[in-house]
């Protein structure tokens, strides 16, 4: 598996989905080509999938947000006879590499919280209207959403067959929702876990597994109905017109490195490490947000989440043996802070609120990337606002402290806007200086004085924002000495560490998805019980069953 | 390493700790016996430890709860020069399986979790005095202590040097209490988990590392003021006198099955199953409290506490291939509640007080096991009050309804007591009533009806207590099959499903130990990077570092 993978589709080349609009209502169709696999080796059979047709997903979720905002409720169901979806294909899984399995994972438990967070941020609804077997991955699907409504026929259930048809976990969020979400029963989410055939019927309704349990022949009409009622119940304002999520401008040079409007992305494959680069704004501040609708996915901000989102998803799948990734910035505080007022000012209208949910999603997904990540704030850079995130995101940071001999650019300094006290929280809901400042919350109080003052090395260090400060002597040694040692360390203990640390405070579903659940499965990925030559992985299909070392650890 | 693992021991016995009393502080000081290592092929150099060096620690704290309850303050110290500990012993580490390592650490969490329970539950506070190099599993020691002092020269330091040296995470609470306890800055917690050498001096206060740092010249005299000022400030009674924790009644037979007084382990090695049964009062219930503290560690209650603890400590380790526990029990429930009612009358009163937090500890040591557990509720049996508690730790739970043929033992039944509402909480600090019923709140509060009722089988499913009751035409089959079935699933999916399933709810400190920090540290201990032939921890002092794959998962 090593074709580089594209983040980047559009409706025109859908394989997998299709959608139909019908005012406040959309029907979100599953519909896999069983031959359209991202890579070879496997049929996507019965709805099953692979990251591309996750890739699809994701964008479908993104679209309905910037370009469909009249959209309140979304029916996901499939368009295949007696199957909604049979997870994700096992064909794939057992023929990934570790590497491919893990991330494939965290992408596709990234787009299905997307699903709630659609809800949460936008008062778009996502209901699961399941006809025929929903299992595995299928069922953490409908999971996701936020409603499930479910057949009453004899080939209609919800499953999570995992544990003993594959021995691996419902990994894409399953069990944490199914305990978390659904608040199932224990023994019950024990006995649930533990049927291949999985449960249909009352039962599903009786155990919490389903909300819905309607009779074959009223299920179309009731459904149509709750999504009826779901949308006349939507926070979300009636007769919005979205805008178009043009293609990106995005160049890839041989060397490996990306060019984008805004975002650069530098490779030192020797040293392991990427250098992504953002640029401060190049176009005015709009007038107003009618101004910034017209500009549409031009308009600075959204171009920047866009941009920034690709590269990082691009790394993460496509650049795997970087180990570091270093992010510079390099343009007008000012005007960042001015561009991301204008959203903050207008909070309330629609696309700005979409712009600004969209940018605590993609900070979300820096945090969630597995590799070092430094901030490295140079002259001539805006950390400020929505950027000076990245420097609570990143593991550690590094900021040039008085002038440096020939560097002519603005003195380095961190800009808060009123943004960093709430305006992007982490998984664990707590804003990045909270999580940060855990042990002092009133110094996060504090900091508030000091929103729209340039601070410069000796303030932001003494203020806690950066870890470390550097006059022109010291700067290049101590940065080349960071990432040579971090270079040098076991990748592997770098993800444990970073998982670890990366998250201090409370725990949410969505923390405990990428922590607990992921860390547990992760593990599983790499026994022999599971993925070894006699593994159940690689004997799917065989007729035989995983041979299993019995060892209880 | 297949010699079985004795987890009783005295002070009589000890090899690598001694205590010395003076009043309300005890000096518990570190003084590990190189040759003492539990197996063959390591010397426990610079008081480091393994698992024989724990059970002894988890021996004294015992004692200091039960024995020596004038304890107000624990001052762990090291009885070395120039070393408080460095850590769990790397050589032991790198011989052991996957297996022992797993059930190692998780033992060693245990305990340090109990340093932290004696000041909660017992106002029985530990301090850390460091003199040395304290690294490793030597700072996740003082970790676990509620205040820790560290001398001001240069031999001295906190270190958690796992990840650069060993390729693998602080893995005993370090992370987690580095981030969740004491709550370091995370950039800070980054560079700290990156250095070797660990941190020193006034920096180790400032990054919140260590509570004080005293000139070396003053150290002892102001850890000895520290000591009386916090005993002065303990919740705990003065002038307490203990009991004697005397040997347990125990007696291994053949087959690997073992009797206690009260408990009997029985075990079916073909069927990778043990069936622990545990007796109800085999006395009366004592008078009064005075009556109780007389018969000491004869009392029932407490006498079954130590049992079943040690029972279940003694299968982790030394029957690691039974995947199945069953909870049975037999006796007489209204005597059970009547020797729990002494205790709970008398919660204020210090030895019914330790008895009870020694339940809790010991009920949590059987949620944290990590075999499929499962409680059989039988004809004659007696689970009441505390024992009930066992119905809600395991994953399911099978009950036998109306009479059985040949069967004239009293009829099954579950009664609840005050106790099952907030006596025993779970690590996520909730009952196991409130975990079990997460979507249900307001059914935990009717179940307060129920209070000193016996629940015959149809009662107990209606309300929830169960998983499924059987009469007598189907007992033996469901019971035989679900045992089967649970025998034939890998026992990695398990550990894994019952990780995520067993724990609903809010994370605590405790479960985020034993949920995130411990699951990634299994994967890292499955990775070539750290346990493969060029991995760290086998290259650990041969003068090469390990060989790394570079690919980032």
């Amino acid at each position: 598996m090593s074709k580089v993978i594209d983040f980047q589709t559009d409706p025109s080349q859908y394989r997998h989905w299709r959608v139909e609009y019908d005012g406040p209502v959309a029907r979100l169709y599953m519909d896999v080509d069983e031959k359209g696999g991202l890579f070879d080796g496997y049929e996507l059979k019965l709805n099953s999938y692979d990251l591309g047709v996750d890739i699809e997903l994701a964008d479908v979720v993104q679209r309905m947000r910037f370009e469909h905002p009249e959209v309140k409720v979304v029916v996901m169901q499939s368009a295949k006879d007696k199957v909604f979806c049979a997870g994700a294909n096992i064909r794939m899984l057992g023929g990934a590499s570790h590497a491919h399995k893990v991330n494939f994972c965290k992408f596709t438990n990234e787009t299905r919280n997307t699903f709630e967070a659609a809800e949460a941020d936008s008062g778009q609804k996502y209901i699961a209207a399941v006809k025929g077997a929903c299992a595995g991955g299928g069922y953490e699907l409908a999971l996701a959403c936020n409603h499930i409504m479910l057949t009453n026929d004899s080939a209609s259930s919800v499953a999570l067959p995992e544990v003993p048809l594959l021995a691996v976990l419902p990994g894409t969020g399953g069990l944490t929702r199914v305990t978390d979400k659904r608040k199932v029963r224990r023994d019950r989410a024990d006995v649930f876990c533990s049927i291949e055939e999985g449960v249909k019927g009352q039962r599903a309704k009786d155990w919490r597994l389903v909300d819905e349990v309607i009779a074959n022949s009223r299920f179309d009409e009731t459904v149509a109905v709750r999504a009826r009622e779901f949308a006349a119940q939507s926070s979300k304002a009636d007769g919005l017109v979205g805008i178009a999520l043009t293609p990106l401008s995005r160049t890839f040079a041989d060397d490996g490195s990306v060019a984008y409007s805004l975002v650069d992305v530098a490779l030192d494959r020797d040293g392991r490490r990427a250098t992504i680069t953002l640029s401060g704004p190049d176009t005015d501040v709009p007038a107003d947000m009618d101004a910034f609708q017209a500009q549409g996915a031009e308009a600075y901000m959204l171009r920047l989440a866009r941009e920034l989102d690709d590269a990082i998803l691009h790394l993460r799948l496509n650049e795997r043996e970087l180990g570091l990734v270093a992010f510079c910035t390099q343009g007008d505080p000012e005007a960042l802070i001015a561009h991301e007022k204008l959203l903050l000012d207008n909070a309330d209208h629609w696309l700005a609120n979409e712009v600004l949910k969209y940018w605590k999603r993609v900070l979300k997904r820096v945090d969630m990337t597995s590799r070092s990540l430094v901030a490295l704030i140079e002259h001539g850079s805006c950390f400020a606002g929505v950027l000076a995130e990245l420097l609570w995101s990143v593991d550690r940071s590094y900021m040039m402290m008085e002038e440096f001999e020939g560097d002519n650019r603005h003195m380095a300094a961190v800009t808060l806007s009123d943004s960093n006290f709430g305006t992007y929280p982490m998984g664990n809901d707590l804003t990045r200086l909270q999580t940060r400042f855990l042990g002092e919350p009133n110094h996060v109080e504090k900091l508030k004085s000091s929103v729209g003052t340039p601070l410069e090395a000796e303030a932001a260090e003494e203020l806690g924002l950066v870890t470390y400060a550097y006059d022109d002597i010291d700067w290049e040694d101590e940065v080349r000495l960071f990432m040579e040692e971090r270079a040098s360390f076991s990748p592997d203990a770098m993800t444990g560490m970073e998982a670890n640390l990366r998250f201090a405070g409370p725990e949410t579903m969505e923390t405990r998805i990428f922590g607990r659940l992921t860390a547990w499965q992760n593990w599983i990925f790499q026994r022999p019980n599971a993925v070894g030559a006699e593994g159940a992985l690689q004997r799917y299909g065989s007729g035989q069953r995983g041979e299993y070392n019995m060892e209880r650890v």
